[in-house]
């Protein structure tokens, strides 16, 4: 089976395919979709999801148990991994190792789309507690970077 | 942990990652490429690959229980899917599902890159015996497209 592909003046877009909201609420993401390319509707052990964030917009800084391999798929934008600030381009990839704090920030004046792999069968993502914030807050690298 | 992106003459190319064989040796296949993005190094249940055929070229003819769930990322081509042939563009989704031949060209004139993602456990392809070669070769839509 085939999906099309479509650049649409809302985003990247794939035919029958829904446009999901990135989390159901909350303050601690800006501007950002998910779409379920591979793993929701086919019996596969892994799904890849394409996540698009706005121009400004960011993805929750958060760390879970399981791994993250990631690939920009468009635009330009920065991401936190552990304690380091990488810019990120067109198909740069991505780890994201076990329990390491990280987040997606768009460019201010481009937007941000990459591709995401994730295991089926995941732990859920934990946010910083008001201790680890501070800390977070006041790190020399990530204090500027992080948006909570 | 970041792996940096580049256009080379000879492909795409990413930050110390090896180009591999497609395979270690045939005449099923022409003028293409492998390279693991993903789940080698890492502790993924997963692996992307990323594999980039030669105008001209193709991969084998083959089948195997475990699914392929790719994206097109740069290119033009043909791919068989079953008993269906699809024309992809960059960054066409195709899903094939358990024991499905299928098959991908690149273009006469222009070479095909796309992802391919697969679990780590998986099984090994069949390719068509003397019996399924007959069959598919004087199939209306498969006869003409398929190269063994």
């Amino acid at each position: 089976m085939v999906r099309r592909f479509s650049e649409e003046t809302n985003g990247y877009r794939w035919s029958d395919m829904s446009v999901l909201a990135y989390k159901p609420d909350g303050a601690h993401f800006k501007g950002i979709t998910r779409q379920i390319l591979f793993g929701e509707a086919e019996d596969l052990v892994c799904q890849l999801r394409y996540f698009e964030i706005e121009r400004g917009g960011h993805s929750t800084l958060e760390k879970h148990q399981h791994e993250h391999a990631v690939l920009i798929l468009q635009g330009r934008g920065r991401v936190l991994v552990g304690e380091v600030v990488h810019e990120v381009t067109p198909f740069d990839l991505v780890y994201v190792s076990p329990m390491t704090w990280h987040q997606f920030r768009a460019d201010d004046r481009d937007g941000l789309g990459f591709l995401c792999l994730v295991p089926c069968n995941r732990d859920r993502p934990v946010r910083p507690d008001a201790e680890a914030a501070n800390t977070l807050r006041t790190h020399p690298v990530i204090g500027d970077f992080i948006r909570l």
